[in-house]
């Protein structure tokens, strides 16, 4: 089928969902390009808008998304893929989902889960860490 | 909070996942109006990128989307809201969910889901429908 690329600048917003609990756990945007190397390899790759450029979920941390089904909507214009996340979490600040934080009515985050990882020790293994802490 | 509206020229996706199964029903698209109505009203408003106004989900069906929890990602510029849908189904194509379909490798789509509704009767309740046939 036809997708609308076209309507978003070539890039269609694409959610992550836990194939298991069902929890989402971020958005990313995916170009013809990256939907393709990603239904061809079953793990997750996005298009980067910060970086403009393809972005394999996983290359550094290797919290790869392995890719259990690819779901589209009724106009074609967003993804919603399933998938069985390695590692304990796919966020860079050390959480298993991005939308670690919820929003009251004034406006003011909280955040409602625990971190599930060191993000230092998961993003940049080659620079040893003088603390160790989790920043 | 700040969210970062700026990066999507005023709008950030906001994913709408049903609180009580988990299930992926749709994604809209949020100015701050919008978000401050929804948080307002506890009932979901987005921004139309199509007819570029605000639109209440359900103004016509009744099939309004009651806010349970608004969640914020990482980088601020995704919004997950938890919500309880009135009604059968949130598509307008008769749905439960929009993501009715699945993807194949091949990039065809397969219809996974039994419609909930008639979209006539739902979307059009001034119009009588001369078949009583779904589109």
């Amino acid at each position: 089928m036809q997708l609308a690329f076209e309507k978003s600048g070539g890039l269609l917003p694409a959610i992550i969902q836990d194939d298991r609990s069902g929890d989402v756990l971020m958005l990313g945007f995916m170009n013809a390009e990256s939907l393709r190397l990603t239904q061809q390899s079953r793990e997750v790759t996005f298009f980067s808008r910060s970086r403009n450029k393809l972005w394999k979920k996983g290359e550094s941390s290797g919290h790869v998304l392995k890719v259990r089904e690819v779901r589209v909507d009724c106009d074609a214009d967003a993804l919603l893929l399933r998938v069985n996340p390695v590692g304990p979490g796919v966020c860079h600040e050390g959480y298993r989902s991005c939308f670690f934080r919820s929003l009251d009515q004034a406006g003011s985050a909280q955040v409602i889960t625990e971190r599930a990882f060191a993000p230092d020790a998961a993003y940049r293994p080659q620079r040893p860490s003088s603390s160790g802490e989790v920043k």
